[in-house]
């Protein structure tokens, strides 16, 4: 069945080039982009249109990293940093996951806000609990966005009721990893799937990060974990493992920097030989320009990173970043690539259509062909009235709505939301 | 006639101090504090009571700097750098206020958005435009809320439609600081007070600046500017006046830097010589992080000037500054104080408590008795449902819940606005 769909549509092939088509259509057949036309076809003449006119219609936002976990602390803490923040906000409440009443609370309440927001696809970590893990997998398979999940691994330096052994990590992580490819034979068309999700280097033993090296070629499982966030996380990582050139080059040696199906958070404070490994192995970098900044954590060189060709998407990073709406975090990702251009003039400020480029088909690559309306891609996009649904005579270009739908609170409302053709319920709007 | 307020209420009479009053009154009398209390005296038995309960009750926030007729373009034009944006963007708008009723279509907007945001008194510059001025200032008497308003002073480095004639200037200055002052006499209790506003020195020919500066002692008139915003407007400033010291010291040649009574935005490159002048004159620093991070115009050392005992506030620099709401200001001024102290490891970041303090008596003294619930103190106040009004189990503690309402956009409920006592009228809520 044909679904076409008319407004104002725009959306970011590459990131120095916007296609603009108002007043158009776009096609869409078993949730794959067709087309977009200005004019339809005559075989289409007899079809219903789905009509939004002066709808602005984009790709939804890839959300490339976030703790779903931590969200009942997003926004508290932040006048600590990384390692201490960990230990006094993220694990005590992580603790309590082992309890499915309150992760069952939680998750409800993430998944809620997740589905009224303009994020179509997340990376997500859970915690360590099983359980709990399953649990968010299935409601995530309920509410139709799409999501890569992690049960997190961590096997040394945590206290007792998030520490985990060795062999119940590895065991219950491929447990997990086995039932989601079991469900997918049956459900070919989910848009749930595993992740390994090790937390980071300190957290997890040479054993365990072997184990999960060799599970990521087994089960053909993509990687997800953090890199270069803090300048203390990145001294204990080389007093841990003083024999290895640096902290990527850990996770190189265990095998956990997959080509293609890797992300990680952060990569703020990145050598030169880390910055060539990372690109090498065609690493995800997921900037969370919002966290960085409320953990005192620094201003990741986008500017260096995106003329050097490395693949790159933004993440909310929730709790450490304070808001599910990714128009923030691509919001501050401007504002940091321009506050880090007033103290190096050589790194020219990222524009809105590089960092909107990077929200939605810069992390949507690691989906596959998400993120865009070309010919192939799935249909995840927002209908958005921005103000001008009645067709204000002084409607500004599609340009500029971008830029003010990116740039200010003013208020606008999802008109729709569909991840791979298919529209997400929501109960509230955002 | 006494008002007798319940809530949860929370205020901060010095940067290093909260005081926390769970379940408590405040009493106000013709719009002044009285004080703030656990339980009621006796004599209050039989008053009515404005009941609360559960509800936060916090002042109102300060905007100590922003551009009503910039309101349009809020969100446009970041790409660019202060004075090519001002070229580009806010120059041909300010052009257009010579008309009446677009003058009148955008503060319409423009206040209606100033009544339903956490903003009780601002510092507005307007344009150049005298007849334009006067339908704001009117305007902004009929909200309710406080203000400053200048019109705008520019007689030099103009393009023609902007460009005023030095003396001309002068008159339309003059005139509506006696109208305004002549206002004041048969409406003693107007919240709506003239300042000067000349754009800044590029704007400004010396013979202008003199007749400014001796207006202000004539007319007993406060002043405010742009100080070290941006390091081409700072080489510009050297250029136009080389035998200055510096930028700062131009205002004071002409008398500019009014003792209590000036406010400078931005501030964020200031030399050592021009620290000592802006603390010695006791001149108020507008920090307005927003406009700094969109236009590149770099890191305010926040730290370093609170630790220096400066006068501070917090501006949105509305159109540079990319949201009305406060809240958001008070956050960036926190992360890019962190920021800086991820490069300068002796600035320690700015707490919530001080950025927050900063928002509102930091700014609110400006104003005389503003920004706070101590005795004497005039009653501006929001009273905000943060989710709890139900009363349910888990609230957590009054700092936590204000921690959260600056740190995240969860959805809160302005149930009231008080400026001076006074209910202000909001046709939308936000």
């Amino acid at each position: 069945m044909l679904k076409i769909i008319r407004g104002d549509i725009l959306f970011a092939p590459d990131k120095n080039r916007y296609e603009l088509w108002e007043d158009s259509y776009v096609l869409v057949k078993k949730g794959i982009v067709l087309s977009v036309v200005k004019e339809l076809p005559l075989s289409c003449w007899n079809q219903p249109v789905e009509d939004f006119r002066n709808c602005l219609i984009i790709p939804g936002f890839v959300d490339l990293h976030l703790h779903a976990s931590q969200w009942p602390n997003m926004g508290i803490g932040y006048d600590f940093q990384l390692l201490e923040w960990l230990k006094k906000y993220t694990f005590p409440l992580e603790s309590t996951f082992s309890d499915m009443e309150t992760a069952r609370k939680h998750y409800e309440s993430f998944i809620h806000e997740l589905s009224a927001s303009m994020t179509t696809r997340a990376c997500i970590l859970a915690t360590r609990h099983l359980p709990a893990t399953r649990l968010l997998v299935s409601m995530l398979r309920e509410s139709g966005l799409g999501a890569f999940v992690g049960k997190v691994n961590m096997d040394r330096n945590a206290d007792p009721p998030l520490l985990e052994n060795t062999e119940d990590s590895i065991e219950e992580t491929r447990l997990l990893a086995q039932e989601m490819q079991e469900f997918e034979q049956f459900h070919p068309d989910t848009l749930v799937h595993p992740i390994l999700s090790p937390r980071f280097v300190p957290s997890t033993t040479p054993e365990l990060m072997t184990a999960l090296g060799k599970m990521a070629q087994e089960y053909d499982l993509p990687i997800q974990s953090h890199l270069d966030e803090n300048l203390d996380e990145i001294a204990w990582v080389r007093q841990l493992h003083p024999g290895d050139l640096d902290f990527a080059h850990v996770y190189e040696r265990f095998h956990l920097l997959k080509p293609d199906k890797t992300i990680m958070a952060h990569c703020i404070h990145m050598t030169e030989d880390e910055i060539r490994l990372i690109k090498d192995r065609r690493i995800f970098i997921a900037h969370c320009p919002s966290s960085n900044c409320n953990l005192a954590s620094g201003i990741m060189p986008l500017r260096k990173y995106l003329d050097n060709d490395m693949l790159i998407g933004i993440g909310s990073d929730i709790g450490g970043g304070n808001t599910l709406d990714m128009r923030a975090h691509v919001q501050l990702a401007m504002q940091m690539s321009r506050l880090y251009y007033s103290a190096n003039r050589s790194f020219k400020p990222v524009s809105v259509r590089e960092a909107f480029y990077l929200a939605t088909k810069g992390g949507g690559r690691f989906f596959g062909k998400v993120g865009s309306f070309e010919k192939g891609y799935e249909f995840d996009a927002l209908v958005i009235d921005d103000g001008y649904k009645k067709g204000l005579p002084d409607k500004p270009s599609l340009e500029t709505r971008l830029e003010k739908l990116i740039n200010t609170d003013n208020p606008v409302l999802i008109i729709k939301k569909y991840v791979r053709g298919k529209e997400i319920q929501r109960s509230s709007l955002k």
